[in-house]
C-alpha cells in the first residue's frame, strides 16, 4: 500500500504544501476544504488526488491518511483537532502548518489518540496574498522549517517530518519547544506585522506618498495583513508578542531620545552598535536549542 | 563647447550617478575626491574623464562646469559649499543628493555666488554597502527623484535637473519645499533606518536565529548602517523625526494595548483598516505639492 497524505486546508500554505510534495514518496495526496470550488480547482489540476467537504460520514476516509498536515487557521486548526483527531489512523502521523505552537501542542495532547502522535511545524515561509490561488510550491524553498517535537513523539515522525521539509524545499528544520517557538516568532515574525500596521496608521502616509524608496517599501510589504488569521494569531501569543513590542518601544525610545540630545557622537556609537550587531548575528548559527540542516 | 558636469565625491552615490550619466549630452563628467586611491579607480575604468584632489590652485578648474553634483555625507556638502561654491562658473547649475535639503539649501542660499544657482535633490535611492566599489550605473533605477526648486531657480535649471534625472532612470520626480522634503523623508526612509537598529538592538536577536522569514529580513536590511552618514541626517533632521518616531511608539503602544487585552474583534478591525490604508495608499496618486512624471 502506497503512503498516503492529507492536507486539511487548501489555502496559500496548504496548497503550496500540496504542490511542493508531489512524487515525495509516490504518495497519494488528499485535501480536505470547507470550500467546494477550492476543492474542486485543486481537484482539477491534479494539485490533489482526492478531495473532501469533511462530514461525520467521510471523515475517516478522508483522514485515512499516514501523514494528515493541518493547514488552517489558528482557531480552525484547534477546532480540527477536537473534532477529528480522533479519525487519526493507527500509526499515523499529524502535524500543522499554524503560525502559533503553544495552544496547538496543548489541543492536540488532549486530542489525539493513543497509536498516533502529532508533532507541530511552523515553515517561516509566506506571501502577501492569501487563499489557494496564491498558492506556490515553491514557496518553501530555503525557509527556515520549525518543528517542536515533544518526549512523546517517535524518532520516526521526527523523521518523517523533517524529510517532508526538505522534500519541499527547506533550507534547514530548527527544532525546539512549543513555548520557545511562540516567544521567537513574536520577535522574527509576529513583530514585523504589527509595526506594518503601525507605520500605515500614520498621519503622514497619504501626504508621502512620492518619497518612498526601499526601505519603506520593504517596511509596508506584510501591512497586506489578512487580518482574520494575524488577529488569532497576535490573541493566542499575547504576552510574548506584548512584550518583544514594549522592548521594542522603549528602543525606539532611547534612540530617539539620542537623536534629539544631538549628540552625534553618542548617536553615531549607537548606530555602530547595531551595525555590529547585525553582521555577528549574520555569522552566527542557529540558536543553540536545535537546529539541523536538511540539506 | 561641450557640457561639463563635475561631481564632488565618488562614493555610492557619485559614482553611481557619474556612470548613469555616461552618454547624456555627451559630456565630460569631471570626479573630485580627497581619496586618490578611488579617484586613480574612476579615471582607469573611464567612470570619469578627469579628476581632481581639490587644493586652492585646482578648485577653478575643476569646478569649471555646466553642472556640479554635490554627492557627499551631510556636513560634507556644507562644507564644500562654503569653501568652494564661489568658484562656480556663470551660468552653472549646482545640485547635491544629499538626504536633508532644508540645511543644504540653507547654506547654498548663503554661499552660492551671484550668476549660478544651486537647486538640491535626493534621489530615493541606496544600497546596504557603500562607496566607490558598490557603485552601480542602475542605482537610479525606477526611483522617485526628489528636487527642490525655489523662486530662485530658473526654469532652465529645473529642466536641466529633471532630464538628468530622467536620464539617470528615475521613475519620476517629485517637486517639494526643502522643509516639507525633511519632515516626508522622516517618515519615509530616516525611520526604517532607526527602526532596523532599534530591532537589531533587542535580546533576543542571536537566540532567535533560524526563526527570521522574510519579513524579518526586510526588517533588518538597512540595518547595515553606515553610521557617519546616518548619524549626520538623524541629528540635522532631529525635530521632524523625533516627531515621527514618537508617532510610531504611540501607534505601536495603541495596538499593543489592543492585543493585550485579548479582544480579537477589535484586533480584527484595526489591522484590517491598515490593510485598507495601504491599498488606498498604493492607488493614490503621488502628493499633491507637485509631481512630475519624466517618462
Amino acid at each position: 500500500m502506497g503512503f498516503k497524505i492529507t492536507i486539511a486546508g487548501l489555502g496559500l500554505m496548504g496548497a503550496s504544501l500540496a504542490k511542493a510534495l508531489r512524487g515525495w514518496r509516490e504518495a497519494e495526496i488528499g485535501g480536505v476544504e470547507t470550500d467546494a470550488e477550492v476543492l474542486a480547482k485543486a481537484l482539477d489540476s491534479g494539485v490533489i488526488d482526492k478531495g473532501y467537504i469533511l462530514n461525520e460520514d467521510n471523515a475517516r476516509d478522508a483522514l485515512d491518511a499516514d501523514l494528515v498536515v493541518i493547514a488552517l487557521y489558528p482557531r480552525a486548526a484547534l477546532k480540527f483537532l477536537q473534532d477529528f483527531a480522533r479519525c487519526a489512523k493507527e500509526g499515523a502521523v499529524w502535524s500543522d502548518l499554524t503560525g502559533i505552537k503553544g495552544a496547538v501542542a496543548a489541543e492536540a495532547r488532549r486530542s489525539m489518540p493513543a497509536g498516533a502522535e502529532f508533532l507541530g511545524a511552523h515553515p517561516m515561509a509566506g506571501r502577501e496574498s492569501s487563499g489557494y490561488a496564491s498558492s506556490d510550491g515553491g514557496l518553501f524553498a530555503g525557509c527556515n522549517f520549525i518543528i517542536t517535537p515533544g518526549e512523546e513523539n517517535t524518532r520516526a515522525a521526527v523523521s518523517l517530518i523533517k524529510e517532508m521539509a526538505a522534500y519541499a524545499g527547506a533550507a534547514r528544520v530548527v527544532e525546539t519547544a512549543p513555548e520557545r517557538h511562540d516567544r521567537m516568532i513574536a520577535y522574527t515574525s509576529q513583530m514585523a506585522h504589527v509595526l506594518a500596521a503601525a507605520i500605515l496608521n500614520s498621519g503622514l502616509l497619504f501626504e508621502s506618498k512620492g518619497f518612498e524608496g526601499g526601505s519603506f517599501r520593504d517596511l509596508t510589504r506584510v501591512g497586506t495583513l489578512n487580518p482574520e488569521m494575524w488577529s488569532e494569531l497576535f490573541i493566542m501569543n499575547g504576552a510574548p508578542l506584548g512584550g518583544v513590542l514594549t522592548e521594542l518601544e522603549a528602543n525606539i525610545a532611547a534612540l530617539r531620545k539620542i537623536i534629539e540630545s544631538g549628540d552625534g557622537e553618542r548617536l553615531k556609537a549607537a548606530l555602530a552598535a547595531a551595525t555590529r550587531r547585525k553582521a555577528e548575528y549574520l555569522n552566527a548559527p542557529c540558536s543553540s536549542a536545535g537546529k539541523d540542516d536538511v540539506r
